[in-house]
């Protein structure tokens, strides 16, 4: 007996290695205790609807998708950025815009100075854009805070979000974000207290799901990356890496040597660190708009990935400064408009293997028996529309379950 | 005494030479009789607010700017073209897709075949987006029927959605949008067909607010786009033009000398062809979905365009084949970040110069006492966030008047 029977759809299921998008036409869903417990072709459902569910809802020929993910994002913060924005389109250097107190330290200054309620107020608005276009896991990274209470203040109302509205958080404690003014010329001492006061503090307080660093030559070393990711290790936490997003600084190695839930951006990750990835079941995730704001024009090396089998991802990066993007669906749209991505395979970036990017992978991101029963009901005729569409949202509904 | 006076706003007027945006802070606007009667500072009202108007309208600290317009859309079609999307990153040919029955062809086959009621609910739901980011005034061509019958059954459905919907409907006549298949090889027949025939019974039927076409290598001939001009020109027709898209084909220079409203696209437009626009008043359109979508990468030349003083507008150019979007403020950002336009000069193109561009100058598109009272409440801190977001909509309320 099933509470709910979903009748009447078109199932994109995206498990892998079957049909494209691993569709199921005129299929059926039977949910029970917010899971999926059965999913399959109408015709072999046994027995009359009314008798095998509680409810039984028509979804009208919808497409149906997993509960999209996405799982890199920077959703809590204050302020904005728009004013740099204008800055350099009115021909301002990046010199000029940090001497006017642009950059990150703006960001961390207003977000340090914003009450809990700005900061909730203002990431909730961002997160009911992406809830309405069928996101039901987020993954929200602190890093504006850069000190010990605005650290987890950032990870406290990350967790907020999710206990506020219908949609599952991961919060990533990533105090390895850049060097605040108070450390300036000392970022081994800033790494000492990141890895050895903070993030114990908020791992004690249950706000860590995962720890991230950014390491770069404008941040910070993989020496230095190494540090954080002992201290996370030490205290049974996976990590991830923010990785080779300017220069092949060998994150993509470093992520896979730590078995890295994910290594992201990799816009410049060698062909080896690909492979070491591949080998070490860390996901590659895609930040497309990131790449579209900042006007990059080295194209991460999709084909060696492909190659490789890496579990590519995507995800909006929506942060104020280098993607100011609270969309997913444009999200995918970028990935293939300027990465290439075929339409299935960015799908697969914010179900499958956006799910496997946070941990998830053996619970959610895909419409199978067992996993947690959130779903999107799509107004469209195939699944690829969801990619090919530029402002549109035909998020006709969406089932979260409380797993 | 005002029908409804506004306070507590600041206004992006959008008139030109002041102030970047025209900018009042703090100011007021007194509607009467659905135009603005007065636009100004708070300090300079004369009188208590009460005493001055029937409704007092708190605007809560918003930034107001005109309503927006979009002055080039193809909104009214059937079908989508996500399959072809979708094939092509999958490696397809346009010889594959073609052969498939793909191109504009499969929209003219598809709009043909709809019923008026399947176009007015498809147009219906595009539309509702962009209203709902603050479209007070849009531009919807013909152009997918290519017979006699279809065309102007789109353009009464684009009448139709003007009077159902706050919005103001411009009709464009685009008969000379591709030679349908009937015609094939027979373009100067089908030509005179468009002009001799549909044109004017178009006009006669009152759909016709412009004529424009398609003048390019894989279209019509400047001679072809010519006959269609002569014949708008005798109808009394305002015309426009798709200009030099993929080639400097001499549109520029064409469009100025018919005293065209606009020449769209423009990207590859000779200097002497934008200096003949800008002393023709021809207004300049960049459409920077269609040149994202497509992946152009040859930019409009912009730096001539402002050293002429051309007007520049901006529009969506919303369409199935190559620009499949419904948000205004998304066109902002790509003109921004692809074009380099600034944040003031893309909110220009999309109120006062797309009010120019639809020959609507004159009561449209700024913030001035005798213009209708075509308004935009933002949730903003600064009228730049509008260009500088992705998938946000700041919109907070729209007055559209009846002018």
């Amino acid at each position: 007996m099933y509470d709910t029977l979903v009748l009447n759809a078109n199932l994109a299921t995206m498990r892998a290695g079957g049909a494209p998008y691993g569709a199921v036409r005129d299929g059926a869903i039977g949910i029970a205790g917010g899971r999926i417990a059965w999913v399959g072709p109408r015709a072999e459902l046994q027995g009359a609807p009314e008798a095998l569910a509680t409810e039984v809802l028509d979804a009208e020929r919808a497409w149906i998708t997993p509960g999209l993910v996405d799982c890199h994002t920077h959703l809590v913060y204050a302020g904005n950025r728009a004013n740099e924005f204008e800055m350099r389109l009115n021909g301002a250097s990046y010199e000029d815009i940090a001497r006017a107190g642009g950059g990150i330290v703006s960001t961390v200054r207003s977000t340090r100075d914003a009450s809990d309620n700005e900061l909730a107020t203002s990431a909730s608005a961002r997160l009911g854009r992406l809830l309405a276009e069928g996101v039901t896991t987020i993954e929200i990274k602190s890093g504006y805070g850069l000190d010990l209470d605005t650290e987890l203040r950032m990870l406290r109302i990350a967790r907020l979000l999710g206990e506020t509205a219908p949609v599952t958080v991961k919060k990533t404690f990533l105090g390895a974000h850049a060097v605040p003014g108070e450390y300036k010329g000392r970022a081994d001492e800033y790494i000492d207290f990141v890895a050895n006061e903070v993030l114990p503090e908020a791992a004690r307080a249950g706000l860590v799901d995962a720890v991230d660093a950014f390491c770069e030559t404008i941040a910070f070393t993989p020496a230095q990356t190494m540090r954080v990711f002992d201290a996370a290790k030490a205290l049974g936490l996976p990590v991830k890496l923010h990785a080779d997003q300017r220069s092949d600084y060998g994150g993509a190695a470093l992520a896979a040597r730590y078995g890295a839930l994910s290594a992201d951006h990799i816009e410049y990750s060698s062909e080896a660190g690909i492979a070491a990835m591949a080998a070490a079941g860390t996901v590659g995730v895609l930040l497309p708009g990131a790449y579209y704001f900042l006007r990059e024009n080295h194209l991460p090396p999709i084909d060696a990935m492909r190659r490789h089998g890496l579990a590519i991802a995507l995800a909006t990066d929506s942060n104020p400064g280098s993607s100011p993007l609270v969309s997913i669906l444009l999200a995918l749209n970028l990935a293939c408009t300027l990465f290439r991505l075929t339409p299935e395979e960015a799908l697969a970036g914010v179900t499958r293997n956006g799910a496997k990017a946070l941990g998830m992978g053996g619970t959610h991101g895909t419409i199978e028996a067992g996993k947690a029963a959130d779903l999107v009901f799509w107004r469209v005729e195939s699944p690829g529309e969801l990619a090919y569409a530029m402002g549109a949202n035909p998020c006709a509904r969406v089932l979260k379950s409380q797993q």
